[in-house]
């Protein structure tokens, strides 16, 4: 079949990647995982392709990317209650109505760089921007479940199984589940999207067709979607039953039972400091706020500073960021951040991050300074102060106050 | 009118208040405000009344107790894109289904005791007992709405506003509100509840109607519920817009601007140890793990011991707890208690809180030890360390760490 051979005809797996934006940092080649500099992703509420490049939105890969020649693509439908049915992407596009949900994704393992430090762990060593947030349109999974005969008012308790194209050297597929709760729910548009950002999808963002489950982890919205599968379990893939879960900190390798922790699938709040950069160094004005617009980079000012960040809350059932605090001296006094929030989401269907930035006062005297950042959504959870305590050997869900040294130069 | 007189004719708003429990603790007699013994609670999943008395469920009044006779109890239906409605107590019997559901409500003031160790908040000063569960059958918000003419699916938006028939001198009476969206989401079955676990409400907990939004924080699940208003804006009640809100640890009574946070529907993730309780001597003993089941109360064992707890995130879309972790080592190792949760309640309607019980290692020949307890939700949110960050000057939203100190006594 089509899918495993490679455009070169070599045997190796690798020879068919796509190109890459160059201002993606690599935490892995082979497969490709990458992420963009935070700077850059404060600057924009959708994350954006510059000039003729590819996006800098992060890509998260766990095998090489498929082929897919799209006039051929075909999308299965099967598993309990469903009547077999395959879609072309023609027929996926053209049969069912388009839907365009704006939706942050993020990695389980976004700021694991952070935790590692406490003490280490497995896993690809992500900074805080394995993250991003597009607009994404494509049809909804109800429509094709119903297409295919699913009662989708048959009650709770199943779960819809999704398989990539992708595989590995056994020819086993990249797979993940979702609770038919969530894929059902009326208030989640759960899409099969083939356009991110108005564009159709990219190679490395899944093409021509991934799934996209608001407010869920980066690891069940499944690229390149080959098979839905409606099941009374979840989906037999290791990434769900072995991988992308949460244990407390004293569970180690030799004592680990994946069986006892639930699969992620929401996220828990999360917030990070964009700019300034660790080590950086930051002007400290008297008087005004002086503030520069170029890539969102700001200079601080009295006493007073101006950094931007994101804060991703995009998860926990669509609630919206109410507010970001910022203090620049060990908690002594917080600061409320201005928030850019996606307006027009009605409350419980905020799926997008919300971009912040505002002035934090400094130490007077200080040369330098820790900034920490906490978000708190509109059910009031915030974030753990430190690692040590939400510490797990996956280093997952990697949500403590995100911490930046910098250097104050007053001016 | 009726409601404002009292049974004995006096002027004395307070002559006509209930019985009872008197194993209650008052923070505040008038209004009455009054907790129950932790450990009591972590003994039944359903909040229990014993012998003859009343329950042992925590009373938040906010003012004198109603007298309200039910054959003269009338509903009010009443705002934007209503048509007019007067419900008897008989006609919300017979004129809906009947709905049960298990429910916990949790004042947003649980465990301000804790808070205002570190810097003074005002408020009722409430230990981590201001918590209950039970079941609670009534007749669907939406059925009454739809019987009022209202279009359920008119879209988000508006607000739903209750008036309780309790009243202040100036004949104001509390109100709260809750969004539409809350109010008509199908997976939250918000009930004008008129039984509790089986039996007609008491006059303390709202006799012959309030309102349960299951997973809502207490404030807004309006008692002796009189009017149901919809509207564009929230309630206009103090406790609305001046009450009941978050605010940063650096905001204070100066520069408090309650319009600037949103009104606290949900809450976040939170949990108690019910046993043993601060101060109390527990036994270490060698060998296995020996439980006495009375009332509860389990003995400690081997750098071992055994506990009881509670674990409230009825709360945050209804989500389920999926750990409990204690440490007796300052979190240099953390244990799993053994959770007993509701099995029956499907995800993302987990309303009720779960208990939880286990054993925990202590420090070998350590004579005191410090018991710390945190949840994690099925978002993986889980608490904050210290109340140092999240104090806020009206002390809610208390959910840090539970922290216990305990003297040990091997046996
Ligand atoms: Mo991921
Ligand atoms: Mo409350």
């Amino acid at each position: 079949d089509e899918v495993g051979s490679h455009r070169d005809g070599t045997d190796d797996p690798w020879a068919a990647e796509p190109r890459r934006h160059p201002a993606l940092k690599p935490s892995s080649k082979t497969p490709f995982n990458a992420e963009p500099p935070p700077a850059l992703l404060a600057d924009n509420f959708l994350t954006p392709k510059y000039e003729r490049g590819p996006d800098l939105f992060y890509v998260r890969n766990h095998l090489p990317v498929p082929v897919i020649d799209p006039s051929e693509y075909e999308l299965e439908v099967d598993g309990v209650g469903v009547d077999g049915l395959t879609l072309s992407l023609e027929q996926l596009k053209n049969d069912f109505p388009a839907v365009t949900v704006t939706a942050t994704v993020m990695c389980a393992g976004n700021r694991r760089s952070e935790m590692t430090q406490v003490k280490p762990v497995r896993g690809l060593f992500w900074g805080a921007a394995a993250v991003g947030n597009a607009t994404w349109t494509g049809a909804r999974l109800t429509d094709v479940l119903k297409a295919a005969g699913y009662d989708v008012n048959s009650g709770p308790g199943k779960h819809v199984c999704f398989e990539g194209l992708d595989t590995d050297p056994s020819s086993t597929p990249y797979g993940a589940s979702i609770p038919l709760e969530t894929a059902v729910d009326p208030r989640r548009d759960v899409i099969l999207a083939y356009e991110m950002n108005g564009q159709p999808l990219s190679r490395d963002h899944g093409a021509p067709v991934r799934v996209i489950v608001p407010g869920v982890v980066g690891a069940r919205n499944v690229k390149w979607l080959g098979r839905i599968t409606v099941s009374d379990t979840e989906s037999d893939s290791h990434w769900q039953h072995s991988d992308y879960k949460g244990f407390n900190p004293s569970v180690d390798w030799d004592t680990v039972d994946f069986s006892k922790s639930p699969a992620i699938q929401e996220l828990p709040v999360n917030s990070a400091i964009c700019w300034p950069a660790p080590g950086h160094t930051v002007k400290v004005k008297d008087g005004h706020v002086h503030v520069k617009g170029e890539s969102g980079l700001t200079y601080w000012q009295t006493a007073g500073s101006v950094n931007a960040g994101i804060a991703c809350e995009c998860f926990g059932g669509g609630q919206r960021i109410v507010r970001v605090d910022v203090t620049a001296d060990g908690g002594a006094t917080w600061h409320d951040m201005a928030l850019t929030v996606e307006e027009a989401a009605p409350a419980g269907r905020c799926w997008s991050w919300c971009l912040w930035q505002g002035r934090v006062p400094v130490p007077p005297g200080a040369t330098a300074a820790q900034l920490w950042v906490k978000a708190t959504d509109a059910s009031y959870n915030t974030q753990p102060e430190t690692f040590k305590n939400i510490w797990n050997l996956r280093g997952v869900l990697s949500n403590a106050y995100h911490r930046v040294d910098v250097n104050l130069k007053r001016v």
